[in-house]
């Protein structure tokens, strides 16, 4: 079962929304109230959850419980993805700082950048070391998931380096710039500027 | 007209990816061409092109400057927003620091924190000011955007302290946390934690 990107989007923002009416005590929500939660339609909340199966109780709603550990079972990795992290800039460095690396779904297991200064202490308990030694960090420990937090310039040369260990699976760029690698890398693009575009434009459409 | 954001997504990457092929001097563009570059479909291309009244030509393609020309002016905000970005931590710095808000279309006349150490200073060129100081500063510019960079925590009490200035349009919000504005505020998210869920999808229905 193949799902697309929008949907998978919002099943990761229905997953947020029921654990948290679940740790809030609430026994039943209505798609109507997700809904509104979310900014999503009614309809559109129904039509997503009964792709998965889930058809609501009229009048009544949702088992919030029972919908909540429905979709954690789709989401959920079937183990933890050891993950590192290259580029200890801001970026890097705030990111590292973010809740959701604190969550045990995401194992850092190692940091990479070229700053000397850098190289041998530990951020936030995680080792760093230098980049040219990533790929025997990279099989020696087992990473499968790249965070990519270094400028545009040093995108392309990181990633050739971190793609000579063979065992990269995934690439979640941060980096303002396309990346070419492997057909057995999948990459991830969060691309700021695009979405400081998007949001421009939608002011643009409001004030009209 | 109003677009759907996913196709707003694709437009904004249209939209570079034309200004590229601009620069290099590139002529004409298949639907097949820019679909294949882009990762999406060439189906999708052509029906998204023609809802802004943009036909190729069969067997030649598209005229790459008259297409990118087209794109620009459905995107290009109308004048500069002035903003503001609140919160100068790693991410507020690392967002300053982006090559995206150098750009003219961005102009970013403040700062905001609520560290003294801070305030006062200027950093890329833009002056820094306490959060306090904020529905002031706001209006003595004409600010209508904000950038949101603080912990989650800190967001919402943000929110309220420029809202207070009664000129706030649109907030990009990098906060990890659901704010609540007034009715005349347009927030867009950019959920760090959210893009990663996705990324830990991905490889999982990738590795079945």
């Amino acid at each position: 079962m193949k799902i697309a990107e929008p949907t998978v989007a919002r099943l990761v923002q229905y997953h947020r929304l029921l654990e948290r009416l679940y740790n809030e005590g609430q026994k039943v929500v209505s798609s109507q109230e997700m809904g509104e939660l979310l900014n999503f339609k009614a309809s559109q909340v129904r039509k997503d959850l009964s792709y998965f199966g889930e058809i609501g109780k009229r009048g009544v709603g949702y088992h919030v419980e029972r919908l909540f550990k429905h979709i954690d079972e789709i989401l959920s990795p079937p183990r933890q993805w050891k993950m590192a992290l290259v580029g200890l800039g801001h970026l890097g460095t705030a990111l590292l700082g973010y809740g959701a690396f604190k969550n045990t779904k995401f194992g850092i297991q190692a940091l990479f950048d070229n700053d000397q200064a850098k190289v041998g202490k530990a951020y936030a308990g995680i080792p760093c070391h230098h980049i040219k030694e990533a790929p025997s960090v990279i099989r020696d420990k087992g990473i499968e998931v790249i965070i990519l937090t270094v400028p545009a310039e040093a995108a392309q040369n990181c990633i050739d380096i971190v793609s000579q260990s063979g065992r990269i699976k995934g690439v979640l760029n941060f980096s303002p710039v396309s990346i070419v690698v492997p057909d057995t890398i999948r990459v991830y693009s969060v691309d700021i500027s695009v979405e400081l575009e998007k949001l421009l434009f939608y002011l643009k459409q409001n004030s009209k």
